[in-house]
């Protein structure tokens, strides 16, 4: 098991996480939770999505969250961006880094988004001429790269072939997404090895949701195969997916991630304590309980008995 | 990331689960617990513990529980035997392993069973000698290994000087607990890849408790320094040590376990809709809701969307 010096921990919350309630948060409360994460040694930050409010009402102020943002030194403001002309919002107002979206399954690409994957490969291709254009990194994010509700399992080849096709665009940062939350720790090993054997030179990322619990194995196995940046959402807010039986698809709680991470001994840059009350503010800020372990007080610090009466016998 | 074609996964339900509950479960729903397990394909599971009546009365029932199952071929009936009383009890009905218990911590020893270390150690032996005399196998679990509610992180120093220890008295068998639920992966790998390269010969497996939420990834890390075989609890019943905040201490659920290994291409033996089934049923049989993924639906299987309406845009 290769265990990595360092890794990065990008937040989504506010995009990924946000977009998912159904309720309007005021600009003032995306931005103090945006500054609060920052606060707290998140020093990458997906803030918002520069999508039409039409079709995501709650990232409608964009513009507004990204501008009213405290900029810190050293930390990277990111967004999502639909197509060109997301993408040149974005740039508008200094964001750091274009989240271009595709995803490889043609049947969720096509109920989602309403256009086919090759559609929004040429898609990819204006986001990256924006960037290009304009000094300002993109990094592409591959969703359903494992396994999509309506496809089933998503082969590793066709993953490796859109690769190929945005590598050849010039793409060079890439998130795999497990946006179903189903994938296994094999899967996620087998197929980041492939793509970083056979492109060395990029950088990949994962995007975690949890659906199935294994969000922490797979961060352990994508940290295996030579990953070094993960998202996680705070309070585990979020996912993109609608699924039956009411199903929360969230996405991995940052707190929980970063808690993995600095028990390991790889360096975040985060403090645990200082995402924990992170995580705490962000609750109260949304008026949701943060659906992680670290949330609820399950650390070792918060574990150790003091003082405390015997406990009754149980064996272990 | 070493991937293992095969693990066992050893059921402790019907002991460390119910246990921890605070009410009287009769003895023929606990054989029917047992029954429905073992016909799910569990091949392992302990079934009762003989610890004296007053001080864990769930478990007085256990020699009637011992000989009310149906036993089935291939099957292995293990019973936790706190002291040379209970392994001569187990036994005498025929119980397929002697589980002996000792903890790492002097002060958990002390505070939870009154007894110190040493004097553990020399408890072990005894029940090791009834193992012995009546060609019975001894498991060893080695509680408290990794963190002390009481007296924070384990050394794994103390630990290999305990199964030296162990080892030299005539152990052959070994698990490893995370009792307090708070091991992390490269903690979980380092100390049983020490104890395994430096014993290559004990066979050696993995109690996980899961009040951090690394159960899993704690498990992928002990699968890849070698260990093969998996302790898990039915519907994540049961939790050795009472924590404060009115924690949850569960055992890492026997289904989520199952269908990690599952997706991943490892041999259990343990089929996935049946043992979701029979987590359904031990939770209607005890009035609980199975707190798994598995037991919540969250299977590649249930998760697959069928002629359901387009979800809204929720970019990945």
């Amino acid at each position: 098991m290769r265990i990595a010096d360092r890794v990065t921990i990008t937040e989504v919350g506010p995009r990924d996480g946000l977009q998912n309630l159904d309720r309007w948060i005021p600009t003032e409360d995306k931005i103090a939770m945006i500054d609060a994460l920052v606060d707290a040694g998140i020093a990458s930050v997906e803030a918002t999505s520069f999508v039409h409010p039409k079709v995501v009402p709650q990232m409608a102020d964009a513009e507004e969250v990204m501008s009213g943002i405290d900029r810190r030194p050293g930390v990277t403001y990111k967004a999502l961006v639909p197509n060109r002309r997301g993408a040149e919002r974005a740039v508008a107002v200094r964001t750091n880094v274009l989240v271009a979206l595709i995803t490889v399954s043609e049947a969720y690409s096509r109920k989602n988004q309403n256009r086919g994957v090759q559609d929004l490969v040429h898609n990819v291709a204006e986001i990256l001429r924006v960037g290009h254009a304009s000094g300002t990194r993109v990094d592409i994010a591959v969703g359903m790269a494992f396994f999509c509700p309506y496809e089933g399992p998503i082969a590793e080849d066709r993953v490796e072939a859109l690769f190929s096709q945005l590598i050849d665009l010039g793409g060079e940062r890439f998130y795999v997404a497990t946006t179903s939350g189903m994938a296994d720790p094999a899967h996620v090993h087998r197929l980041c090895e492939r793509l970083l054997s056979r492109w060395p030179q990029i950088e990949l990322g994962i995007h975690l949701h949890n659906t199935n619990g294994m969000a922490l194995a797979n961060a352990l196995a994508a940290m295996d195969a030579g990953v070094r940046t993960f998202e996680g959402s705070i309070c585990g807010l979020g996912g993109g997916v609608v699924m039956p039986h009411g199903m929360a698809v969230g996405n991995v709680p940052t707190e929980d991630l970063v808690h993995m991470f600095s028990e390991m001994g790889v360096y975040t840059g985060i403090d645990l304590p200082s995402i924990g009350d992170a995580a705490r503010r962000v609750g109260e800020l949304l008026g949701v309980e943060p659906a992680s372990y670290v949330g609820r007080g399950h650390t070792k610090a918060q574990t150790m008995l003091k003082g405390q009466a015997t406990p009754p016998y149980h064996p272990a």
